[in-house]
Formats: C-alpha cells, structure tokens, sequence
C-alpha cells in the first residue's frame, strides 16, 4: 500500500481521482493551519461534506484497520489532520474530543511558538511547554500522531522524550543533507527513530536542494535518509499542495499573526509558490517513485517499506485499536 | 425503570448518589443554557470528567441499548442535554459533530427568540424558522431529541409537524391544568401525542400551581394529563435543580441577553429560587411518586410507564441504534 504521511492540497474530486490513479491507500490531509476551536470543527463539518460527495473514491479512517479496510475497498483512506494545535483552543479536554471527532494527526505548531512549544523558524526554542507536555500525553491516551514537521528543534526533541509513543515528521528532510530551517537535526531524526518513530521524506522544492531534480535525486536522498537512521523509519510525505493558490500560501505563511510578509520554506529572492515538480506533479506519479528506489537499490520488501509499509506499521503503534466512541 | 425527563441541578458525587438512592435508571441532565459553541464543548469536557470521576454511579448513555446495560449494571443512565440551541453556534454541521461527542437532547430555544425559533415568552411567534427546519431535520437523522419545553407555541408546532421523529416536551404541564406561559396548548399536546411524543410532566412549582401541594396533587395531574393525551404519551420531567443557587439562576434567565432582571418561570412577587418541594427535594423520592400514581388508581403496568416506560420506548424509537462513530 502507498501511503503519502502529508499533503496540503486543496482536496477536490480530481484530486481524490489523482490519489486512486497512483494507487494511495492513505493520505494525511491537512485540515488547518491557524483556525481555531470553532474554525476547526468548521474545517471538520467541511471535510465530511467533501468526503461523503466522493463516497466512492476515499473514506476517513481512524484505526490502522480502517485505513486496510478502506484500501481494500478499493478506495483512499484519509487521516485527519491539523498542522497545528489552535484547534485546541488551549484546551487539554479538547484532545479528546477531536479525537472523537476522527482527528488523527496534529502537528504541535505550525511556524511560531505557541501555547504548546517553538516552531522551526522561532530564534529561541524554550522547548516544551508544561502544557505542551499535558498534550503530548493526552496525544498518547487518544491514539493522536504527534507531528514534528515545522517543530523547533529543542521542543521536538522534548516531545520524542516525553511521548510514551513513537512520533512522526510527517514532511521534511536531513537538515544534515539538505540544510534549511525545516529540516531536521541528525540527533532529532535519531532519537525519533530510536522510539520508533518515521518520517515522511519530501520532495518540496523549498527543503529538497539538489534532490528535487528528479525522482532518481529524490530516491537518493532517500537512500541517504535510511542509512542515517534506518530502513524501517522512513516513509514518504509529499507535502504536495495540488490547487494551493497565492491566498493559501499566505494564510499558511502569515495566519493572523504578522502584517508583514512571510516567507515560510521559501525566502524574499523565492517568495511564491513552487512549481511543480515535473517527476512529482500529483500522486499520479506515486508509482514513479516506487520506480525510482528500484533503481536505486532497494529491493521489492525495502521499497514497500518506504512507500507505505512503515507508515501502515507507524499507525497500527500508535492509532487506537478501535474507531470512537462517547462512551470509553 | 425510573426515568427523569430532565433535570438542571449542579450535579455532583452527591447528587449522583440521590440517583442511586432513588433508583433512577435515567435521566436527562442540562449540559447548557446560553453557551456558544466553544463554551458548549468546554461543557462536554467537564460533564467527562465529572462522569468518570463518578464511574461506579453514572454514565453517559448514547443509545437506548445503553440506558437498559447501564441501568442493568447497577448505575444511572445520563442523557446530555442542552436547554438551547446555542451550542450548534449557528451551524447545521455541528449537530452531527455534537451527536458524535455524545449530545442526545436538545431544546430549539430557551428563554428568548433565536435563529431557530420563538421561545414561550416571546410576545410574537413567527414560527420554525429555514434553518430552524434544517435542524429538526438534522436532528431526526442523527438521532437527537427534539425538546419543546421552553419553546413557542408555533415554533413547537411547527417543530412536531416537521420532525419525521415523534418529539419531546420534557418539562412542562397541561396550560389548560396550569395557566402558565411555559405550559403547553392542548393543542400542541395533542399534536404531539398523535405523533408519538412523550411530556415530561414536573413539580416544579412555578409551573404546577396547586398540584404542587403534594405527591397525590402531582398524581392527580399526572392522570388527568393521562386523560388528555393517553397514557403512552406521560412521562416525569422533574425539572429539578438540586444545589442550583442564586448565580445559576441569574444565568438561566438572564443570560447575555439583557441588563434587567428577567424572572424565568417566576414573576416579580416571586423572584427568587422556588423552595424543595416537601414531598419532592431530590430524586431519592422518586419511589414516592410511583406510589402516589398508585393510590389514584394507575395499575402498575401504567405506574411503569410513566415513571419511565414510555420515556424508554420514546428512547428506542428517537435515539439512534449504535454508539457515534466518526465513520459513518
């Protein structure tokens, strides 16, 4: 089973087509940014409109035997997810709802220190928060992913100590291979691996360098990623964002917290959005990919690791074992 | 199995134990009255914490399956509920994200006109409104109870023609027994009886005039509401507010809405909070009522059903069959 660990896209029925032409058996899509409590159950009712309208091209799954399920259906099973944790609206109590309400995945910033710890682009990283730590456990209790991918470096490294559960980075890459503030430290991508963790390589232009070029540079990087921390903690996170046009990219970039212009990934000589990549321009092209670490090297059990195997392994550790209920 | 239409006490580990003592098997508690969206999952969070710090008393109950294993299990069934519509913060989404956190009942209005409805105390009724129509709709089908209680009059008629469910009043008394806004038309009971509703018939002084005396006068009430709309449409809706205080009160009749002083059910000779009734202080008196419904002559196939039976049934045939998935 493919299995993509994030995209940003702006989910449509051509997209959902795109996801079954490459044959994904599961998506993490990105349901929020910056919303907060109410904006976020918005985000919810909207995503269930949009699922039930394409019934018959992807499900939301909330257990590892959902995403099988649903897979074997023939469809795409999707994993709720927000790349930050305002949808708590400061709330311990309100992990636990989400999760009720499906969320599976949360990244605990998104790119600026809030309640819970510092993001990658923050100068100084304080780590995690005593509430950040209530919420990590919280995360744990529920079955939520705790994502790491536009964390700071101190608090992530926190939040992979005081996870009683493996903790993913879902989208970025070795800072060590390809240096960008996004990218993630030797120490923290090992100590991820060492609890079990897996992270999502990536292909955006904004943190792959020279390894954007082509999916056989893409499937280098790859190679690289699994001699440093291991064949069973790497996955694939695209970060792909299919129809994100100017005015997402600035809410992801600015939110609501700057009035002046931000940059996120990119920078003031790379300020817009990227092109797509010609090797990666949707997950039609998944199959490419699986192509790639062939030539590369890796043998058939080695590339279905990477191109779903350890994500499926990842979930069945850390989702719950049943789907929700209100009465637990 | 006893069973309370609705209650609005501060509930605690006390309290719980008065539902043990009484041997109530389920009752509706009030969640809110006024609070917003956010407000109303804060609510959620604390009626968990409140239950589960309770196990061995009370749980939350989704379905009717649930009330009877519950009750079976030697604790009390409780129902949430919202004297509002608030909660749903204006959204036809959040009804099914609310039904999913465990909501069962909720009353289209409280006090005051909103964007569903007229209340009984507003002077115009200009009936269900558009969305007020899509919420009864929502509500049918996910399984939630429709209460009219505080509601207007055409807003309630409105609201029993519309549902495809029979709907519930779960605390108020015949208008034509007790002339009060907050009674019901026999026209409205009716109406509702003919579509297989269930009253909640209350003590609660302000609305029960003399059959407040004792628990043969409330007896007495009860049969000649029996008389009105038929035995299988008679249930008790206590409407009891243990450990209510003068704050909890000044909220349910204020809320945000006004700067003067708003009586509720009371009146300017009689502001405040209504003394315990003698023969009815807390639910620990509830085999009292059964044995009053007794001596004026109901059977005890027809004492069941109103102390509990035909809100159970009513149950079975609103509530949904499962437990909420966020998969459905």
């Amino acid at each position: 089973m493919f299995i993509d660990g994030l995209e940003c896209s702006n989910f449509d029925r051509e997209i959902f087509q795109e996801l079954r032409a490459g044959g994904l058996g599961c998506v993490t899509v990105t349901c929020g940014f910056w919303e907060d409590g109410l904006e976020s159950m918005d985000a919810l009712v909207a995503w269930r409109a949009l699922v039930r309208a394409n019934d018959d091209l992807v499900r939301v799954a909330t257990t590892a035997a959902e995403i099988e399920a649903i897979h074997a259906g023939g469809r795409t099973a999707l994993l709720l997810g927000f790349q930050n944790s305002s949808f708590l609206a400061g709330r311990i109590g309100y992990v636990e709802l989400f999760a009720d309400l499906g969320v599976r995945v949360a990244q605990l910033t998104y790119n600026i220190q809030n309640d819970v710890g510092a993001s990658c682009y923050d100068l100084e990283d304080a780590g995690l928060t005593r509430y950040g730590r209530e919420v990590v456990g919280e995360m744990n209790r529920v079955g939520m992913v705790i994502d790491l991918s536009h964390v700071g470096e101190r608090t992530s490294i926190e939040a992979v100590e005081h996870s009683a559960a493996p903790v993913a980075i879902t989208h970025a890459n070795p800072a060590s291979l390809v240096p960008h503030a996004r990218n993630k430290s030797d120490a923290l991508l090992k100590a991820l691996a060492a609890r079990g963790g897996v992270l999502g390589v990536s292909g955006y232009r904004n943190i792959s360098g020279e390894y954007a070029a082509s999916a056989d540079a893409w499937a280098e990087m790859v190679a690289r990623t699994v001699d440093l921390i291991g064949l069973d903690h790497v996955g694939i996170g695209s970060d792909l964002g299919r129809k994100v046009v100017d005015a997402d990219l600035r809410w992801m970039r600015q939110g609501r917290w700057t009035r002046t212009t931000q940059y996120g990934a990119g920078s003031a000589a790379n300020p817009g959005k990227q092109p797509p990549l010609e090797w990666f321009p949707d997950t039609t092209a998944f199959p490419g990919l699986a192509e790639a670490l062939t030539r590369r090297g890796f043998d058939p059990t080695e590339v279905a690791a990477v191109m779903g195997g350890n994500w499926l392994r990842f979930y069945r550790q850390v989702l719950p074992a049943h789907p929700p209920t209100s009465e637990e």
